[in-house]
């Protein structure tokens, strides 16, 4: 272990008919699982450095399937640079795989959740919404560099990835830093092929599975963020701010509006936890 | 991360149905899960550190069964002194828990499975077969202290523990050394309530799921372990010798004898890989 840097420890699941549909291809399984473990270390500003995984298959699994899941799953960690230490494997009455990683510490510590500040400024990496119609959470991007960057250079008070939608993954951050957030809808970037629609925002609030990063700058540093080209190069973009007042207030040009209605119940999602 | 001591990472799985029957009681398993993944740092002589778990389970698992899983879980995590320090939860097809766990390393460094020398003695904790007919296979004890005094005291030059018979194990400690072995039957320490039937020794080598520890030591330092009373509490016995020619011989009285038949095939077992 490096010396004086700290260890993040973070643990995820992928079962078939739950996070994918039950004819996912098994390299599409691979790359969710370690990119959602991924995510999450992104999320802490934190740098991976090495994963354990384990497959739990149904015997009738072929073992050409199983090779292609592993090569994936290795190939993956290859352009991550993150070292597959081990794993286990077993059979099982579903397929059901989980990845552990561990990463060293952000040098400034890691964001969290709880350290937002009424007046910093909430931004997002990439862009959000149509993830699950589009096919691209499948093929999640973890935004490491990213987070790293937002953690250390750009000094952010807190930070998550959006996993399940911006609509159900903000009032944890809200909640855990005793704070509320205004977010205005038409500050969204929205993924390509979304209009300003009704639709759109939903989606782009309550759909879920972007993994992208949503954190609470101070607005100075926030600036300095906006402007960072290696941040724009995955596009970095304010959504709002956060108020002392709690509560998350959805604004249409400027006027409070109620969220957009989600109805995002992906019969293999849904039943997340 | 205390200074300047190597981290020791390892992951195991319980699917039910296949390592429990599908009617044992979550308490059962989740002692079942923790004792597995401590076992692996038993036999490396290592010091648990901290555990991440995940459950997977049915939608149809009312959430008492989880809970009773969950609190068997921090129980038995907090008997053995090793703190959970978080985990995740997914519906899936089919219950499937895992968890990884990090270790100190012994001060000695890691015994391994390579480091078994011609002359080694052979040493075995606790008492073998049964488990599996007795329920014990659902309560095993990780043989923590005794892993470490035989690695750091003791100086084991390889240990591992046997989750699936020695029959199948000691040849994967052979291999690894490049060495071979002759064990003598009669030298086994049986479970209570076998006698010294071919029955009996077949479970013993054969039936598996015992977590006790197998260790090879230089006969001197051997010695000194089968007289030292923090070993002979839990029991430890050798059972016999590593050779320099290849391969697995069992001795009956001095004669060579064919492996007792094992034939144990649990129906919820076999299928482990």
């Amino acid at each position: 272990v490096p010396r004086g840097r700290a260890l993040l420890w973070t643990t995820d699941q992928v079962a078939l008919g739950v996070h994918a549909r039950a004819d996912a291809p098994p390299e599409a399984l691979a790359r969710k699982l370690l990119l959602r473990t991924l995510s999450d270390l992104a999320a802490a500003g934190a740098q991976p450095w090495a994963v354990l995984w384990t497959i739990a298959a149904p015997r009738q699994r072929p073992l050409a399937y199983l090779r292609r899941l592993a090569r994936a799953f290795l190939a993956e960690a290859r352009r991550h640079r993150v070292a597959v230490v081990g794993g286990d494997c077993t059979t099982a009455r579903a397929l059901v795989l989980t990845c552990s990683a561990l990463g060293l510490e952000a040098r400034r510590g890691t964001p969290g959740r709880s350290g937002a500040r009424p007046g910093d400024v909430l931004l997002v990496t990439g862009r959000l919404g149509d993830a699950v119609r589009s096919g691209r959470h499948l093929r999640p991007v973890p935004r490491l560099a990213e987070g790293r960057l937002l953690a250390a250079t750009h000094r952010a008070h807190a930070m998550m990835d959006l996993s399940d939608g911006l609509a159900r993954d903000l009032p944890r951050l809200l909640e855990r830093s005793r704070v509320g957030a205004a977010v205005r809808l038409e500050s969204l970037p929205l993924a390509a092929g979304l209009s300003g629609s009704q639709r759109a925002f939903a989606s782009a609030i309550g759909e879920g599975e972007d993994y992208e990063l949503l954190a609470a700058l101070a607005p100075a540093d926030a600036r300095r963020a906006l402007a960072d080209a290696r941040l724009r190069r995955c596009g970095i973009h304010a959504i709002g701010r956060i108020t002392a007042a709690r509560g998350l207030l959805w604004l249409k040009d400027g006027v409070a509006v109620p969220a957009p209605a989600a109805g995002f119940s992906h019969r293999w999602r849904g039943s997340r936890t």
